[in-house]
């Protein structure tokens, strides 16, 4: 089993794998004649694929302990997946790069600190959504459509807070 | 000046508009091994045109003042336009049904309770983000790319609350 303590997340941590979702760390601009600051296109969409369409959904999710026993990673080869807490929910994060098979030594663990959000590239291997301390409730920006979009590798992960 | 007094948010008054995102009237399933309710698929983004796509922001917007008084509504001819409060953040809706022009008696003014989120239609006539109460701060999804995206129509709408 592979052991892993998570790491803060950070934008350049992360790059491999997608997007950080923060405006702490986005570039904005002034609309709505001055009432509105717009934090500016934060996270890239993807959903590849003849009919496909972007989907807005909220999962609500039990919390997970830790230390997190991870089994198997799961990834969408056509379509990017967005979560953004809506509550200041932290969550565990266990990535891999995108690829047909899974270097444990390219495996990676993050924790969120609750305000931030996370879009998973297409293909990007992931955990399946992890939240912290209590129920969680997540906006999800995902894939519909025709077509296979879920795979799963079994990997056995523990990951460990400080 | 038309003068409306905006009614509670409903599914059904706001169909017309586009979709009322709220995990309360929305179908769930179960995934993630039993951890997670999904509620899926709560708005129908449109992104038309060639290179368009579905574009994720944080818009942070000042409270509107009561009665609010509104001089023009906009439209996205080629996407849809999500808002979802990130902290309970109720806000008012003046709409229209999409036109090249606006016929005073089909436009309504709604108030939302603070959990729903709204979708307006590409081609929907809409005030601009009018947070009530506070600060307020909205997950965005709408359509980035090229072409031209954005009319207004002047309108002198004053909007009350009960």
């Amino acid at each position: 089993m592979l052991s892993l303590k998570a790491r803060p997340l950070t934008e350049d941590a992360f790059a491999t794998f997608g997007d950080v979702i923060d405006r702490r760390i986005a570039k904005s601009f002034t609309i709505n004649g001055g009432r509105t600051q717009r934090y500016h296109d934060l996270a890239r969409v993807e959903t590849l694929g003849e009919g496909a369409r972007a989907l807005v959904s909220l999962f609500v999710s039990q919390p997970v302990p830790v230390p997190l026993d991870v089994d198997f990673l799961e990834r969408h080869p056509k379509g990017s997946q967005a979560f953004i807490p809506l509550h200041g929910e932290r969550f565990l994060i266990v990535v891999a790069p995108p690829g047909e098979t899974i270097d444990p030594n390219n495996v990676q663990a993050f924790v969120t600190d609750g305000r931030q959000g996370v879009n998973y590239r297409a293909g990007t291997w992931h955990a399946v959504q992890s939240v912290l301390d209590r129920e969680g409730e997540f906006l999800v920006i995902d894939r519909g459509g025709p077509g296979h979009n879920c795979d799963e590798y079994p990997l056995k992960v523990r990951v460990t807070l400080d």
